[in-house]
């Protein structure tokens, strides 16, 4: 039996319950900031040769030579050849959707011009050089490829260079076959906090980029939060979530299955299922204990629900979405019948599956929309990874002469008023008309 | 005479002399850190009673009972009232000018619908609740009330929560009348660590936000940098600086006078000139050595330009692109013939100002883009703040069910080369149709 929490929403101290439930606090490890320091300060004064000695301790990889930890274009291809068709048409197909689903996202340069002739605008341009991480070994996710590089390439980034670890030299055809694909311009089997370094300061072989994207262990996470401002990087992840809301016509197994697939993920991932049916949060109940014994990563899931899982009773649905943004989930499944009724009362999730056939799978994979998504409740603030993250703005002002003689005398009151009489003079110099 | 910088492209170790006039190290002192930390977990712990404290220690500011610390509404209508015809028109038409503007920043929700009837889209909402930090005393600027608040409201925050130190209880009328024309919602008189604490935890009487914008001391900037994560933050800003691109044709003294209006903002301030022309850098440099005895903060002004600034002979104006590119401003003057056609070439800026009427001060005040903007070479991944930043983005996919059979074997195939099973039942119990 699964020892999952039960709540209701009308339990005496049901909001504290629901606190403690999704209390999570990341833990910065002062050891591993120390040892995160140490590898960036090596990497930013010895560049290739500390990426070298690093590879070689942390990755057990010999690296006679620096060339040795670029994988060539060639060498993707052919982990792509290398694919069986099956597995290799699915990709492509994610590929084409993720790729539809983001050109809708670019954004365009837009200016306008006022009746004295004064442009006001701004222009859009794509980031020149993006750094992305791929975790190595276990964690190796095709998909993560998919969905970093994808948003990169339709932003218009001029050079993609993705780092892997290849621990002991153990290269995944999978993920090397999805750089392929997203036509990553250049590759590095190296890892960890000095990959982190390499991307954010520059060696003589990798080459600096502006912004760091891409999940990683807690190393590689304290090196991004100490480059940040040196370049730009991507928020940092938590714990994945889903919350699921039914309004009990769903097959119980279904939602069982969709509670697990978030639970597989790691011990920390956190499941929770709001329903207004008593009788049918026992049926989940029960396809939970059923099917549980069925999971090759069974023990992953009973220890990620009895950890942070939770079946709760609620009044209504419409209670279910006030919970919903208090909780602001990172994935979120309105399993219920005509979901866009509800899908307007919900303002914080990172993504929202709407109706019984919609699980998070497929977006995970291939729907088309993003798999990084904000999650701990930072879908409050913060929204999936896009194009929009590869893109930058630059306001344009072109003031016409007459603009400039209007607008430098408002300009000079105010700057009167702040104290700063450099900048009114240099508004009324243009004050001629 | 002003000792500035004079370089010139060709000078064989160009390169080096711009690194290290463009170097600057944000130190983190490990004890305003200390200081921070201690701040953040006793508002964390106290709430109101720490508030209470540390504005009676910081800000000299006896504070009796609580409510004391919230100004009404009231009172910021009063500062508007009080306001001279000429400074309260300027701040209107200011407003009037930045709304306009930031109203081109919204972004619309999209969706599309597929053959099969699958939807995907994006939901856009605004965050429910902001807090905005006005820096007190000698460095509180209304201007700076106009270009926090207005792209918040636009976005359509529910609710702005502004705070600001008042030292010994000294208010500033311009703050609190910009705060008025903006309809601020709250306003605190309480200011560093504790009050970014106060917005990032919420207590008894100031509500908790989701993010927190506006320039603060290096007190402000640390806490900021702490609570990261919980909430939003805007960028933390680096020392300001201005780059002009001129051709040697606008009179020197409005170049002079434009690298001032950058200089007195204070001693880290950068202002670096471009042009091909040494003769016109000469007459640049006499007029900044005439005109500097007139400035009131001329002592800053001269340190500013001593320290940072710096006077560059350049081949032409195509390797004054490349280099204002290298540089990546937060302000670009091109202050020459036909800008449109030099603006083109510049891939990394804040803010860019074209032709010889558009000095910098004018996008300061009242021009209509907004004044804060990515410093210290961060233009090259981030943008000026804008609407984006107080709006935020949800996934929406809805699966018929054709197209979730069509998906989820999809899906399968590529959960199962991940390993997780999970995902791929998931996916495929709904591959029904």
């Amino acid at each position: 039996m699964v020892d999952i929490t039960r709540l209701s929403s009308s339990d005496m101290h049901f909001e504290q319950a629901l606190d403690n439930l999704l209390m999570f606090e990341a833990t910065q490890d002062a050891t591993i900031d120390q040892a995160v320091l140490q590898i960036l300060a090596a990497v930013r004064e010895r560049g290739d040769q500390a990426l070298i000695e690093y590879t070689r301790r942390f990755d057990k990889l010999e690296v006679a030579s620096i060339e040795q930890i670029e994988l060539s274009r060639d060498r993707l291809q052919s982990a792509l050849q290398s694919l069986d068709a099956s597995e290799r048409s699915a990709l492509e197909l994610a590929a084409t959707r993720i790729r539809s689903y983001h050109e809708k996202q670019v954004s365009e340069s837009w200016h306008y011009v006022e009746a004295d002739g004064t442009l006001l605008g701004q222009k859009i341009t794509a980031l020149d050089r993006v750094g992305m991480y791929v975790p190595g070994g276990k964690a190796a996710y095709p998909s993560s490829v998919l969905m970093n590089a994808i948003p990169a390439k339709v932003a218009g980034v001029q050079e993609l260079v993705m780092v892997t670890p290849t621990p002991a030299g153990e290269l995944n055809q999978l993920v090397l076959a999805a750089a392929a694909i997203c036509d990553v311009d250049r590759v590095f089997t190296i890892g960890g906090a000095q990959a982190i370094g390499a991307l954010a300061f520059g060696t003589g072989t990798v080459p600096k980029v502006d912004k760091i994207v891409g999940p990683g262990n807690a190393y590689v996470a304290a090196a991004k939060r100490h480059v940040f401002g040196l370049v730009g990087i991507d928020m940092l992840a938590g714990p994945s979530e889903i919350l699921v809301i039914c309004d009990g016509r769903t097959d119980p197994e279904w939602i069982a299955m969709d509670l697990f697939s978030q639970a597989e993920h790691d011990e920390q991932a956190q499941s929770i299922l709001l329903c207004p049916e008593s009788a049918f949060l026992d049926a989940v109940m029960e396809s939970i204990n059923r099917l549980i014994t069925t999971m090759p990563r069974q023990h992953v899931i009973r220890a990620s629900l009895e950890n942070r899982g939770a079946l709760i009773k609620v009044r209504d649905l419409e209670e279910a979405c006030t919970i919903a943004n208090r909780i602001a989930p990172e994935h979120l499944e309105l399993s219920v019948a005509q979901p866009e009724q509800w899908v307007k009362r919900i303002r914080h999730a990172g993504a929202i599956f709407l109706g019984r056939y919609t699980c998070e799978a497929l977006g995970d994979y291939c729907a088309g929309p993003n798999h990084v998504l904000p999650t701990s409740g930072t879908a409050r603030f913060s929204s999936p990874l896009g194009v929009y993250d590869f893109q930058k703005r630059t306001s344009l002002i072109q003031a016409s002469p007459a603009g400039a003689a209007e607008l430098g005398r408002v300009a000079a009151i105010l700057a009167k008023g702040e104290g700063l009489a450099a900048h009114a003079l240099s508004a009324e110099y243009r004050c001629t008309k």
